[in-house]
């Protein structure tokens, strides 16, 4: 059979992470490839609590199909959340429940992108959102991060030559990069855009993941309510029930809301009934404190390693929240050479590449420092400190 | 800020019946418009013991990240049971797990469709398929149904005068038309679109609900196992769990992988985890068979009422599976003129227009038998047929 397929597939590439994830699945590798979050910080037993009570109590409707928007209650959980937290202006209304916050990038490309439409990005960008927008055959418009968020003066010259349909940033401790985006930088990023009347699309993942106890608003809390923002269950709750949601605008919401009856009905609706219960009876920021301890005492064992193990001309972010560390290598050194000198010493990274939407980055890499314990973290360091030694010293 | 939408977004609508099903949900409404599997169907007490049973053997394994094609022992289940209950020669490797069967409409879109590109259906067809294919920006070469299944002289006109990229049917109680097709037709079809190298998407969401107790080979059967199968548990376990699946060779699967992990990574994992236990705990196929048995009754009172109650010149389905019964009504009775009349009557019916790509059908109706008892079966229907009479005697 001569299947004809659309250009869009064809032109898209398997996730690269997810091909090295199946590489680095062997557990005698120490992995810093993937991005999951500690298991032993999900709450499996509260979890099985709320499951149980739920099913008890209203098992034959919160297994019948539901609405699109998703379960009311969970979403004015996330409502009250954005009023309370950010003192943003949001109803439930503006929320619709997503399998997980990938989707809602699906959703968006399907909201706003025709074959060639445009997308600004962050250089390095998330490679999942890289990978949905190109299935509607966007065009990426990189802009440089540094240390404190996008290069505006790069991103001015974008908007001025460039016509795009949105930018898309992740303000909070950025994967891959870690960098969180300055108080400063949010108000002038969106004072330029708002001119611009560029839509932001603020993909906050790691939102709940500060360990350093401070509450950034989002880039959305200075552009008047006009932002669509996108979060996540996964980090603080199970990224296995694969819940996310979206936040929009009421008439960005109506878009929203028949891409996603086409794209698959509503989302699983007993792990939405789950979750809300779960809610209900636990106290999830207590929870998300441990998270953020646990994960802010990793992050510190890896970053005094790096600074214990690593010459002086490898760079790497001190990131305050989030998963992710972001390595430069010394001119030279190339971060896929790195990841097979390392594997073979059973240690696992993320070579930088597939996060540059338009090439580039071959001397960076990604080390994930939530996934892993103080010995593997001190040990797995060591090893890919030794490994570049190698590699330096070998006569090319 | 001015949103500047995709092309596919303005030109979908919402979901028809979705809108409408927001208007019957009042409880005081005898509603055959939707489409829910009876709840007093649904194995929650089952369903509560898999998922304590899973919870408390493997939550945290569970809860975490997983693999986009999904869980090897449920996809196993799923080609064994082709392998058994078809003859089909289906490997797990074929099989990737959906957020229901409808995201499998989509990730096909996916794959096959660019803007303009052709799509052969059913008339009338799925709504859900029509509506996902419409964001791709597909085209539809309507096929009509008659008793056997598809009009195959009309399938051959359009083979030969356009280019499509696959055709799309439901072959066992069809949604909207209850109607299943026969032997003969699956065969002649299946040497038809092999003869034109055209590929059958082959939605079997009905597969497993047929009370007449024949099994029929699906269409891909015939085709050299060149079909692509979608299915679904939304029936036959619980539709608020989502769990759908597609099976398709192995070249067609490594596009349908890209498109997955582009639009949301992976299914509920979770859910795969309880489903799974619970096909192992449970005899599914008992369970089936009392699910048939409540619905031939369901679709047995309605036929009955119906031939009591309703004139001669009202046709209707007599549907051997599924969950509908297709109304035709008499010439200048329009059916939207009888739904608003029914739910002025508190019962309400599903106007048969958006089951048409290419418009018509508006003497047309969709019942659903599976979801009323049989009180609200025979007063249901009584009230249709008398509100069907106040029109004609209505002079106009």
């Amino acid at each position: 059979m001569n299947h004809r397929y659309s250009e869009r597939i064809c032109s898209t590439q398997k996730s690269f992470i997810r091909e090295i994830l199946k590489v680095t699945a062997d557990p005698e590798i120490i992995s810093f490839a993937g991005g999951l979050p500690n298991p032993n910080l999900i709450d499996d037993e509260g979890i099985q609590r709320a499951a149980a009570a739920l099913l008890k109590e209203d098992g034959k409707t919160a297994l019948q199909y539901s609405t699109t928007e998703g379960h009311p209650p969970l979403r004015e959980w996330i409502a009250e959340r954005y009023r309370t937290r950010y003192g943003l202006s949001v109803s439930a209304d503006q929320i619709l429940i997503t399998n997980g916050s990938q989707q809602c990038l699906d959703l968006i490309g399907k909201v706003y992108l025709d074959k060639g439409d445009s997308v600004i990005v962050e250089d390095p960008g998330y490679l999942g959102a890289i990978q949905s927008f190109s299935m509607f055959q966007a065009e990426f418009l990189p802009v440089p991060l540094n240390e404190e968020g996008p290069d505006l003066e790069r991103l001015t010259t974008v908007l001025e030559t460039s016509s795009a349909k949105f930018m898309y940033g992740i303000p909070n401790s950025q994967n891959p990069s870690g960098i969180t985006y300055s108080e400063n930088r949010r108000k002038d990023l969106a004072a330029i855009l708002c001119d611009h009347d560029m839509p932001f699309v603020e993909d906050d993942a790691y939102g709940e993941l500060q360990f350093d106890g401070v509450t950034r608003k989002p880039v959305s809390a200075y552009m008047g309510g006009e932002g669509i923002l996108t979060g996540s269950f996964s980090k603080i709750f199970s990224p296995g029930m694969r819940m996310g949601w979206v936040c929009a605008p009421e008439e960005v919401m109506e878009k929203i809301l028949i891409a996603k009856q086409a794209s698959d009905l509503h989302s699983n609706y007993l792990s939405q009934r789950i979750l809300s219960k779960y809610l209900e009876e636990n106290d999830i920021d207590a929870h998300i404190a441990v998270i953020n301890e646990e994960y802010r005492k990793r992050a510190g064992w890896m970053i005094s390693q790096m600074e214990k193990c690593f010459p002086d001309d490898v760079q790497f972010t001190r990131p305050t929240g989030g998963m992710f560390i972001w390595l430069t290598l010394p001119e030279g050194v190339s971060s896929s050479e790195l990841f097979d000198a390392a594997l073979k010493r059973k240690v696992a990274i993320l070579p930088g590449t597939p996060f540059y939407a338009d090439g580039g980055g071959d001397s960076t890499a990604r080390i994930n420092f939530s996934n892993a314990d103080k010995e593997d973290i001190m040990a797995g360091i060591e090893i890919v400190a030794e490994v570049l030694e190698e590699i330096r010293s070998t006569p090319q």
